[in-house]
């Protein structure tokens, strides 16, 4: 049986104009609305030593409430520190990306409490599922990067859980990767298990960042205080933290789009704005994950019409700013149905069209999010890879690779649905799985730091 | 049970820039060569009356070998009779449609052999299947209009199957149709059932247009004899010809999109130069229909990145001319599954980001074109639904019976599938479809020209 076929590995930038969906009046009036909103209203933030930086640069800090207004002047000026473009180094530097501009990255899904395929059907988390995920991320050209986890691996004891994890990280894939931000022990954890796997001392490791991390608000407009040590400690260390409102128009935000991004606005750079305050030029990406939810359920809905145009006003609002923008290929489908691709192409088309830097979710999410799916990842992975075709300057044409991945499935009778083709291609790639080279002095430089840490009881804090 | 909820008929408008995959000077140089096409190989044109045409407007006819070279002046002279846009006239005059600018129209799938459907499978198309899918077609509110069959009734005579299927075009549905275009017969009978169904006079009906039918050259550069009947008589009563090449890198035409979009537009500004000597002024829309073929099978492949590039690219073509530009949503799978799915995705994004004024195909298509499947058919409505709510103005919000349509199918285990969900749904719809109101006697008037046709034996020729 021959390899996979696949196109090799590579940046892909959009060389297209990117969609406005909002007017540049529009845009500014969401602008100003946002402003106002940390004007007025402020962030709380549930963190006493972030409540004394945020006063010390000159924020209205009211204590008993742990609340913090900031003036449009203070906000801009501190985001304007953020870098427009970075590089994330990765521990094969081959796998390096370029953030910002119209660079495109593709990042594995992360958080799914459940894993499913078409064998075993649908599962809680487990260390075992993890792994060959991991493995599958390493296997898919197309994809760039990993971030947390793509299946929380549930048998696995919290304390020490994110050590085995980040132990996966280093030696299954040598592509990026991001700690969890939740406290400051995981991110510290997270810049040493990195550091050792490339080799660095820790002035180069902060020179040279490779963790990227999602932070997600408490929306509305509330971040938590083990939130706000994580990504203090991220911040520090000069690694990226990516800011994520978590905006649903109709629930945790107002029912128009135009009020939810307004929201999102808010909480992005009012956050972004903080932690250019405690480590000025710190890499950040501004995110965007505002959608709406189903009227009748209440459930979020993704890949909608609604979440395709959030996508390119993000992506509108991150460039006004100056800033790299994350967004995410989300559906609501339950099974790797037509429905499930069909949302995912909107939340593609949306996101790449919208210069989206960091597509989280590329590959995997089902469900709504609550399914890591081996198949899925399958399918996205092709559409991902017709997209960076699509994307390629005309003369150049398409990668032949594309197809062949598709062998023979046009026409021939014997070929099964999609479903069915991606369960067979996951599990020949994972067949085909080596592991990225680390050198041995480095592999046992992270066992004892992971020892260590376990011996030590891993995580003492929530 | 309730009536399967969909938002109103409406005409669509693309608020977005267009997004253009070539280059100026690279649109310059298909331009270019194109040109250089039909200045040193020319057309074959099989038709003695067209090259009679075609000489007394100044063409170099080679009447021995049926070749006619244009100058690019001629060409370019004749094409800017061409209108900007048009309004296509249906029988109701609420589905009147706007061809042109940044008017979108959803148009029915139209040429498959064969249909297709969860409980009945696969067949051969047939005269109850037909009337079928013409009734589904006045039914979903999203689309605009039909052309053609969009199942061939094979079951029916030839020589008056065109009678019986105007019949269910002026009595099934009041949206926008078209006549075959193989022969002056066709055409005529087409007009003349059209005009009876409007209650017009035969000058009202040239002047206000109601029919738009697809012609095919015949890729590569030929345009045979019949078909240039039927085209010419379209152009003399005043109806719309959309020209479309059918023009597959590495089939009929280069391997390079380039030079395959350089044929296209020969062969397509060729013709709609030619329906301007025969009809000055006369509605015209210029078709893109390229892609690029399996290099395995050889099968053409459809919605693929090629695909894509070339509706974008197409757009762009049309526009430098000022004309009205019909693309495809087109898919390679076998069966209504996610690769159905994200191919229509790719073929629709691509023609609505490139300013299509004319879907065709919008609707239905399945296995390359060889089957018009009633399940495909819900799902395309489905993704049309939801791009028409991502091009609304952002105030505007999405319909909520796009999400009405998918009723409880969001993270509800005893939702079916997406297929499974689209049998129910199209089998509904034709529970609660109810004929448009034709007046009586303008179905009598219409009655009796079929059966006089029909006493006539229907068409003589081929």
């Amino acid at each position: 049986m021959t390899r996979v076929p696949q196109p090799a590995w590579r940046q892909i930038a959009n060389p297209f104009t990117p969609i406005e969906v909002v007017e540049p009046e529009q845009l500014e009036r969401i602008h100003d609305a946002s402003m106002r909103i940390l004007e007025n209203f402020g962030l709380e933030i549930l963190n006493a030593e972030a409540l004394d930086i945020l006063a010390a640069h000159g924020a209205a800090v009211d204590r008993a409430n742990s609340r913090v207004r900031l003036d449009r002047g203070l906000v801009l000026e501190h985001v304007a520190k953020a870098p427009h473009s970075f590089t994330l180094h990765a521990r094969n530097p081959a796998h390096d990306l370029r953030i910002g501009e119209n660079n495109i990255n593709f990042i594995l899904t992360s958080g799914p409490p459940n894993c499913a395929d078409l064998d075993r059907g649908r599962r809680p988390g487990n260390f075992a599922d993890l792994s060959n995920f991991i493995r599958l991320a390493q296997c898919l050209n197309i994809l760039h990067g990993l971030v947390g986890f793509p299946i929380a691996p549930i048998d696995v004891p919290v304390p020490t859980r994110h050590l085995d994890g980040h132990y996966l990280h280093t030696t299954l894939t040598d592509k990026i990767w991001g700690p969890s931000c939740i406290g400051a022990e995981r991110v510290v954890d997270g810049f040493e298990i990195s550091r050792l796997s490339r080799g660095l001392d820790e002035a180069e490791m902060r020179r040279r960042p490779g963790l990227a991390s999602v932070v997600n608000t408490n929306s509305p407009l509330r971040v938590d205080g083990p939130m706000l040590d994580g990504l203090m400690t991220m911040a520090r260390l000069g690694q990226c933290v990516i800011v994520t409102p978590f905006t649903l128009a109709g629930a945790m935000s107002p029912i128009t789009l135009a009020g939810a991004l307004a929201q999102q606005n808010a909480e992005a750079l009012g956050v972004i704005a903080f932690l250019q305050m405690v480590a000025p030029g710190a890499p950040c990406i501004y995110g965007g994950f505002t959608s709406n939810v189903d009227m009748k359920s209440g459930a979020p809905a993704f890949g909608t019409p609604e979440f395709a145009r959030a996508a390119l006003a993000g992506g509108q609002l991150a460039r006004r700013y100056g800033l790299p923008y994350r967004s995410s290929n989300c559906c609501s489908a339950n099974v790797v149905d037509a429905q499930a691709a069909y949302e995912s192409q909107m939340a593609i088309w949306g996101s790449v069209m919208g210069y989206s830097n960091y597509l989280l979710h590329s590959v995997g999410w089902l469900e709504g999010g609550l399914v890591a799916s081996f198949e899925k990842a399958i399918l996205d992975a092709e559409m991902l890879q017709d997209m960076a075709a699509m994307l390629m300057p005309l003369p150049g044409g398409v990668d032949p690779a594309v197809l062949d991945w598709r062998q023979g499935r046009r026409h021939d009778d014997d070929e099964p649905p999609a479903q069915q083709r991606a369960n067979r291609v996951w599990k020949q790639l994972l067949a085909e799985y080596e592991a990225p080279f680390l050198e041995p002095a480095r592999r046992e430089a992270i066992e004892d730091y992971i020892a260590r840490r376990k011996s030590e009881g891993g995580v003492k804090a929530a």
